[in-house]
């Protein structure tokens, strides 16, 4: 039995499918004067290579996966066509007289850094394309074949070391049961991999593509983390199953799709949301009965590009998804950028913290014809559907009053120029910054209503950077500061006669989903997928139950104790 | 009248002395092959005749200004002596085929930019020796002569772009009434040695060296960071008056030393506590009337060497001070390393968020030996004097007790080595997190006392690093959440029959103390020049006044409306 971190939630069992590495040898002495011009040859012809390979790829993918999944692959050619990457490449040759392979792997490795050192998950994301590609070059520059999930013709599960872009869109996906690999977070590209195609998937597991073999029967255990090689017939009766009653709870999880987030009494209702990033994700939201969009992420329309996105783009992006989800409430949430994400055309600063520094609101009233922009589009759009606005990262009420004054100007344009717009859009704020939990209250009398960022409030209530492995075993959900400052906000936005939502993760979580019920929260917002879970236990508690559990956490001091609480709660439940 | 950056207090009116920038010509381009060898011998005898001034500067400065002052030059020594240096110096002439003063410049480039990205003001330091050293090196490279502030006969105000160690240490300390300068900020070197020789000196002036000349006449305000060049008649006289006035209010504080830090009433007395770094800060201490010390540092001991010290030396320097201050209580704050702060000899990561990272406590739970060490050179110590121990970084109670555990370990090997240590030693924490300051309730129980780290709440209540510049706008100790969270940990802490004192830069604040006294915070530490101050607003207050002014700055939303609240109140006093 090994543990691994759950990626992706889910039970199979199947046969071993070891991609095994191909081992590449490096050849890092220094080169003779006369032999540079042929090691720009060997690379130009790897380059050649490589894209003749990369068209095909892109091509099966394109029919068998979709454009949207085949995109990745003009990422990749672009990758390969970029004259700077290039060049640069070639001057290494050139100035420092080594291999060809040599010098893109100590290009390439300079920019998988860079990208690795960004916290943004789809930058982060950008380190696994070079990386991809610099691999590519080199086994064509080296003639090493290159092995592909393309040819699998029998189910099984994949094990590998890692796996990249271009491993799981060749993949055929009818064929791969799990995923089980010895490197990668829940970040990893192979775990957002997993989860989109809602296949089980443990990674991080250190050496597994070591120790299994071709053909050897392996579990994977996506809820727990663990994977099996070769059970013993009683584990092997066992997880079938726990196989069986995954299926049947995921089921019955899509029976409630259409049922409100109600609770067993009828007692109290919540609204269930979805957090999405672009206009694409609305189909999933509406396939898990998401009954609105509590967090609109707008930093995509933003990135990939090389300047800022006008009115007309976002205009465009937000009416699309107002009308997708008409009369579905959507919060949109104002540019969040700065910090770990930057933006090659606006000058950013680097930072030494940049979770402590200068980002979101705090960049957009510097530079406020951003946000003027931003709030005009949306403003517009509201004409179409049902949009509510949210700022980011405040920490006091000046801020707000800033905001909206440069929204007030917005308004008074559209008012001007005869453009429609809803003129009751309620404006709100994200508590994701101690102090604007702390003082809740002064807050709001400032806003239409409040929504829990806790991915933020959390790291910084607890000084913890939960993206750093050394800590974050200290990120704790369930701190009783942390829930305290929530049943602070929640009841200041009440007495106000406001309402309280939450985007973070914890929204999500189906141990932290009673207690929140329970202390008042209106509206739960999460990834679309997680919704179904934390329906269902809503629907099977009563409000008193619920306000019971929420008061008995908020009696506890240490976390273990909450869990364990709740899980007892819910374990009686079933 | 220009405006910078207060950087030390008082008032100065005089001529001005422009120290000019001796302008160098670096000349980048590459050279010959059959050049490199001559390079380098230009190089090693720029090193020998920097040396040579080196050692009369330091010469000079051991008679003129004692051992003490005189070891930056030490410093300055060593980094000319510096293999590694040199050698890096010699492989970028060969290598890359520059000229000897482009070498240093480069190199030295790549030294200054890593320690100016230390937060550690220490270790920020070192870039401004780096800095120095190699602008010595440079010049004499290029037989560029080098002014010094040595020869300066009549008092004079110093005007430059900005001052090095060597200019600083080199000058006629009887001659020199103040500093402006170009550069700078409140912890750079100018800004330092200003505070410590107790001179006015403005800094961040932008370009005063470029619009003052030799002979003007200057104004330094020094405590509102603005300076005139040859001002008009009225204001001269203003500030004639201002400069009595403020030398009067310093003779006052001067006479208070002695007196304890009660109310005008005698109804309420704190202690006034000073901040110390090294055995060597407790003569300031007590010049300043210090009744105990609120926060010893013990990083100084762990940095600048090669591995751990010894439990041994440890137990020298916490004797050394236990004695010296006795019977005046001694707070040791345990070992707050890690994140921005790293030692060489330790293996530590490097974190995108070192704010949030893996620091203090959290570090020395991780590896137990080094706190263990730690503790009983402290309990050893405790013999001699009044020693408490302090816990920083603290975010749950669960660290307190671990941390206890292995102090009782401590505890227990003593007992059977029959050495002794005080048994009622007290143990308490920094409340520096907000999780901590939200759940003092709950750590009450397992502490003795709490002491505040404002500068660190402040920064994680908010989500501002102070020091970056973008956002150092929005770090406001007197935010409704800050002032929240401290009276809550004040009034959590006399609930359970214990104390809280405040070791951040607030203590020392003259406009946060009567709040502060006011919501009965029991001790107020820090920097011991700001001591008489804090003591002299305390005496004028009545224990009521200051209840008053806290309830009604907890009743005000606006940090600004609260600023004006209580400067209302002291204006009224004087």
């Amino acid at each position: 039995m090994l543990k691994g971190i759950a990626a992706s939630p889910g039970i199979e069992i199947g046969k071993a499918y070891v991609l095994k590495e191909q081992k590449v040898t490096i050849n890092r002495e220094n080169i003779a004067d006369n032999m540079v011009e042929k090691e720009i040859k060997r690379l130009e012809e790897a380059i050649v290579k490589s894209k003749d390979q990369l068209e095909k790829i892109k091509e099966k993918a394109e029919r068998e996966l979709g454009q949207d999944k085949a995109e990745i692959f003009g990422a990749h050619l672009m990758v390969l066509e970029d004259p700077v990457f290039l060049d640069e490449i070639k001057a290494k040759i050139r100035e420092t007289r080594i291999t060809a392979e040599n010098a893109v792997s100590i290009v390439s490795q300079n920019y998988i850094e860079m990208f690795n050192n960004m916290e943004d998950e789809y930058l982060k994301e950008r380190a696994a394309d070079v990386k991809d590609v610099s691999d590519r070059i080199i086994k064509n520059i080296l003639g090493v074949p290159i092995e592909t999930l393309a040819d699998i013709s029998e189910k099984v599960i994949v094990i590998a070391k890692d796996l990249t872009p271009s491993d799981t869109a060749q993949m055929n996906k009818q064929k791969v049961l799990a995923f089980a690999t010895d490197m990668g977070g829940r970040t990893s590209h192979t775990a957002i991999m997993a989860r989109s195609l809602e296949i089980p998937a443990v990674v991080g597991l250190v050496d597994i593509s070591g120790q299994a073999a071709a053909g050897d029967v392996i579990i994977v255990d996506g809820n727990k983390g663990v994977v099996y090689i070769n059970p013993d017939e009683k584990t092997l009766k066992e997880y079938e199953k726990l196989k069986q009653d995954y299926i049947k709870y995921r089921q019955e999880l899509k029976q409630l799709k259409d049922l409100p987030g109600e609770t067993r009494d009828r007692a109290r209702r919540v609204e269930l949301s979805a957090n999405i990033g672009t206009p694409k994700d609305v189909k999933g939201a509406l396939e898990n009965g998401a009954e609105g969009v509590g967090l609109y992420r707008t930093e995509f329309l933003y990135m990939d590009r090389e300047n800022l996105p006008s009115e007309e783009e976002q205009f465009k992006a937000y009416k699309e998804v107002a009308e997708s989800m008409a009369p579905r409430p959507i919060i949109i949430r104002t540019l969040d950028i700065g910090g770990d994400k930057k933006l090659p055309y606006l000058e950013m600063p680097d930072e030494l913290n940049p979770f402590l520094g200068w980002r979101a609101i705090r960049m957009c009233l510097d530079r406020p014809h951003i946000l003027k922009t931003q709030l005009r589009a949306i403003l517009r759009a509201s004409h179409y559907g049902n949009l509510k606005i949210m700022y980011p990262m405040v920490s006091r009420a000046e801020e707000i009053r800033k905001a909206n004054a440069i929204l007030e100007e917005a308004r008074q344009e559209l008012r001007a120029e005869g453009i429609p717009f809803d003129e009751n859009l309620e404006v709100g704020i994200m508590v994701e910054i101690p102090s604007a939990a702390v003082i809740a209250d002064i807050l709001a009398k400032e806003v239409d209503f409040f929504s829990i960022g806790t991915n933020d409030l959390i790291q910084y209530t607890l000084a913890v950077d939960r993206m750093n492995e050394h800590i974050s075993i200290l990120y704790e959900p369930l701190h009783p500061a942390v829930l305290r400052l929530i049943k602070n906000v929640i009841d200041a936005s009440h007495k106000a006669g406001k309402w309280t939502g939450m985007c973070g993760e914890m929204a999500g979580d189906v141990t932290a989903a009673p207690i929140l019920l329970g202390m008042g929260l209106d509206e739960f917002s999460m990834s679309a997928s997680s919704i179904p879970q934390v329906k269902k236990i809503i629907r099977a508690l009563s409000y008193d139950e619920a306000k019971q559990i929420a008061e008995k956490a908020l009696s506890l001091e240490r976390p273990e104790e909450i869990r364990e609480m709740v899980e007892g709660v819910i374990q009686k439940l079933k």
